[in-house]
């Protein structure tokens, strides 16, 4: 996706240690119009998988896969890090390594919003080494219902994210691949 | 805002102590075509306040910030619950009672997106106490900024929020303003 490329090449940083800084437009402040038209693409990129639900990860999930959903007419949910007092004592909780806060996470779902019958398409702003998205996978799993699919704003090719989903056998997307970082230089694929 | 109440009356829950339980279209799943017509609706409301970027608190306040700022074609920012990796040394912190979690949580902002110049808009799901909305103030302030309206989507009145904020002479607005709430009756204003 040509504009969001742009974008990353302008306002993206490469901080070292495979860190890329979209913090100007995705992970605290956000462009919404831009958003808009990652969930645009994103929503065309899985017309045909006939997701039920669109399931992310709070919190820089949120922004593209509520945007995501919008296209697609979807609900969409997200998982939580920590229970609220509103949720159930029956959860769906499973752990996850957080790159980029440097230690184990949980990943929790209500079953009331994940039930056996969904197909679930994964929005994430990042797919990097996999470990949020696998996160995702197995709450869906553990509910019985199936992934259909994995989108995300952003991939790090060079984090072999992709391939930990390979054996899956679904469509994976991302709007911008980077396969390399050096100094101030960020190459995407082609 | 109707199509808001008569969800709210539908699908919300009284979970007594003051609780409203609406995980299952806004703080856990999200309706995106809701959300959508309440960012649509906040917008319009705050057309004449000449704001410069909407300012909300991760996590629930994401999905409302965001769509009102795709409809006001502003960037928005959501304050962190924790300084990740890729935020400067020097932040804007503050401290704030977390209603529904039950203790302190910090609200952190980066100088980067949150300068003098701005004018703020404050949007987020609840106008409850306002303890949170009272954080977001503090970190517009601190940045020499300042505060030129309040929204939120639902408002629980006999919580008290608004009359924190009436000293600052700003519009506040709420798409749902709830008066009372007694086992399974939500009543809203009017």
């Amino acid at each position: 996706m040509e504009l969001l490329k742009k974008r990353i090449l302008a306002d993206g940083k490469n901080l070292g240690n495979g860190i890329l800084k979209v913090d100007s437009f995705i992970n605290h402040q956000v462009d919404p119009v831009l958003m808009d038209a990652c969930g645009k693409e994103l929503a065309k990129r899985f017309t045909g998988v006939q997701a039920t639900k669109v399931l992310t990860a709070e919190i820089s999930g949120i922004a593209p896969a509520v945007m995501t959903a919008l296209h697609m007419n979807l609900p969409v949910v997200y998982a939580r890090k920590s229970k609220p007092v509103t949720m159930p004592d029956q959860i769906f909780l499973t752990l996850t390594a957080s790159h980029t806060k440097g230690h184990i996470v949980e990943l929790i779902v209500s079953p009331e919003y994940l039930s056996a019958k969904e197909k679930i398409l994964i929005i994430d702003d990042f797919l990097a080494t996999g470990q949020t998205i696998m996160g995702l996978v197995r709450l869906t799993q553990a509910a019985g219902a199936s992934v259909v699919g994995i989108g995300a704003v952003i991939e790090k090719r060079f984090e072999g994210g992709r391939d930990v989903f390979a054996s899956l056998g679904i469509p994976i997307e991302a709007l911008a691949v980077v396969t390399e970082m050096h100094d101030d230089k960020i190459i995407f694929e082609d």
